[in-house]
């Protein structure tokens, strides 16, 4: 892009965050008692070069996410990862809706390395991975009642891609009453501007974006062991 | 149960009935013109002896549900089977949400054989295998969103447990905008009373129960074979 | 009904939950620590005399969500009262979607008497009435949302009709992540049986049925007031 | 903003789209058959001076909107508008969900003339306005079972803003199984470039952007009346 850019950019946000600030936008929505980490695509086909969906900046990503793995881990949090996926790519039964009709989903094929999370990030037993069909990892899953029963009040969220799947995730996350945290350096996209003017749009308006070393601090902060939730039906009374 | 107890529901049907019709329930929402066929949990743990999930009736509902799958695929409709899996079944992180809290989940295992669509009815290439984590195949699955972007607006139910996934499903077909029919020969159950109670509460409020000739009449009636949608982007103007 | 109906009923419950029991279902899910009170559909349509939604047992059940709402208030917790209305009760731009198909909606509409919360339990200010369309008070509207932003892990379920509204509630309820709980003598339904059997299914896998004595008793165990949920943006750190 | 940083995020989107299409992405997603209109947040907080809310270009929006009202109306196809107004404003019962910790809902009392549908574009009888809580159309809202039941597969969309309420919803729609078309000229926000990279975002990945001539001429072009689906029950077979 070249620095002008940068410094273009930087200068609408210097001037929409004035107004934004003027009128009681760009809150913070804050961090809850309870987090889950939501990481957004990190599968072969986004943190790999060579596929249509290839993202940049995984120098940088990768090693985040795995930190924050390690912080989340120690802490007993619940941990997801999501993957997009179709078993029908052709035909009237598919299970891709209308999405292939504006991005190239059909090379996104179940069961195939594609979108099989990045080993180097890898999903230990125990974790979630879940199969989307669409962008946002809530939209036709069952994140939502997962978190909940868990008693998760926060999503702390990683991955690719900023433009598409990030920010339908966050914008849902808070529709459905988590506080979402976008891990700053832990997101990404393909294209030039993309993470910029979602990130600002995002911490305008529905979720904070904080620095990847804040978020290792909140989660160290967290009583250790996180205090595991009671599953067990409780008999209020005797 | 014995004699008695049939005639017993039938009387308090006839009299509900009488009720109900005279205050404009039980109408017909009717046969749509574009089907899908959706067949609820026709896995092995429901279809097989010896799992806590077993239900009755497979003498009659699998042959049934194959003379369905001859009828709808040779109209190249789309094909639904939904099977309830989980990925973790102990510890905070289970997808079982709270439902192991009120019945046995805890043994239908991702993965397993337990959980795979009985070979009987087995599932052709290119139809859908929703796994799903609670009782309705349309909450947290993409199926809404699957038969919407297919042009789906009928949607024809077989299965099990009547009392459970069934009735669900077809409760929330109708509030996603589909007309339920419930094959009435081929839902099961695994308790007395609840297939006859449940069909008739659906009668009455939420979708059409169909005697299965009927149901293959109508598929048979289709267009032959049914006109596949057109999924590529169409320009409305030169 | 008689005698004959509701002994006939009984027995096949006992049959029933004898099986239910040898197989693990029939669990409970218990009381957690925050719960809303949801109260289904006690309008005027359904607790006045001469409406095709007409509904039996309004005098015991008036009286208990009084007691309900009492309790309720004291410890803060946030109350929810529905409501099934619609703006266009006519041609192809109707809110009723599918369902005036089945059921005689086309009588609520939205604005008049019938479809406002009946003013012996009236909604307090700052209470949610939920103009909903379908069954399910979960179904089209903010209610999940609503409950987790507020910290909500516990839905007491009261109203009409058990055979609709209440059970659809229910299921949904669940398998939203919320412990659902129905309060045994605040349900009710305008057909003979149909309270019974669906308050058995829901029993054995959805919720549990607990009666108002219990509730109440929960209720005020519960912490006085209950503590309020800290809306205000917590920073983490410094 | 000055001539400088336009012609940077032209520069971006340029460079931004080769990469786009050299992969596949950009597809048109084309009109449907069925459209709807969906006009978004178009209530006085939005369209009138002096709110936190209110946007630029309504000198452009509002005559573009008064366009597709009449071209829809003449041909019957379900008009829907939405707004965003809360019953509750304080306190821990509060409709807001978390969003008030990012943006000023609080000012978006429900009853108030604020959030009413600017009059130059008011609703007539028989048209549907739905109150969100959130961001998107469809999220907590009967939006995508209304739609259904009527057949549509088109969403028409107008509206502000584009950096939340519209880019929410159009990201839902596709989700849902809609052709999401947003009206170039017809939609605003208040912050310089947020137009401008949600468009692109937008027609990169989710709906078509196309100008307002355009889609005048496609409700032109559906036939005259476009016909009503039938909501009476069909039977299939004497």
């Amino acid at each position: 892009m070249g620095e002008g850019v940068t410094e273009a950019l930087a200068r609408i946000f210097s001037v929409d965050s004035e107004l934004y600030q003027g009128r009681g936008f760009m809150r913070r929505v804050g961090f809850g008692e309870r987090p889950a980490l939501v990481n957004i695509d990190l599968a072969n086909a986004w943190t790999r070069p060579g596929n249509p969906f290839t993202c940049d900046g995984m120098d940088v990503i990768v090693p985040g996410v795995q930190r924050l793995l390690g912080a989340a881990r120690a802490k007993d949090i619940p941990v997801v990862f999501t993957t997009t996926a179709y078993a029908v790519t052709e035909g009237p039964n598919t299970d891709m809706g209308l999405w292939h009709l504006k991005i190239p989903v059909e090379v996104l094929r179940l069961g195939t390395d594609a979108v099989a999370i990045d080993e180097r990030i890898a999903p230990e037993p125990g974790e979630q991975v879940i199969v989307k069909k669409r962008a946002s990892a809530f939209h036709g899953t069952f994140l939502a009642g997962f978190l909940r029963a868990n008693g998760v009040d926060t999503v702390i969220v990683t991955g690719v891609t900023m433009a598409g799947c990030v920010r339908h995730t966050v914008e849902d996350a808070i529709a459905e009453g988590f506080r979402p945290i976008v891990v700053r350096e832990c997101v990404g996209d393909r294209v030039a501007g993309a993470v910029e003017w979602n990130l600002f749009d995002i911490d305008a308006k529905f979720g904070d974006v904080e620095p990847l070393g804040r978020v290792l601090e909140y989660l160290e902060a967290l009583g250790s062991p996180h205090p595991v939730r009671d599953v067990a039906a409780r008999e209020a009374l005797p």
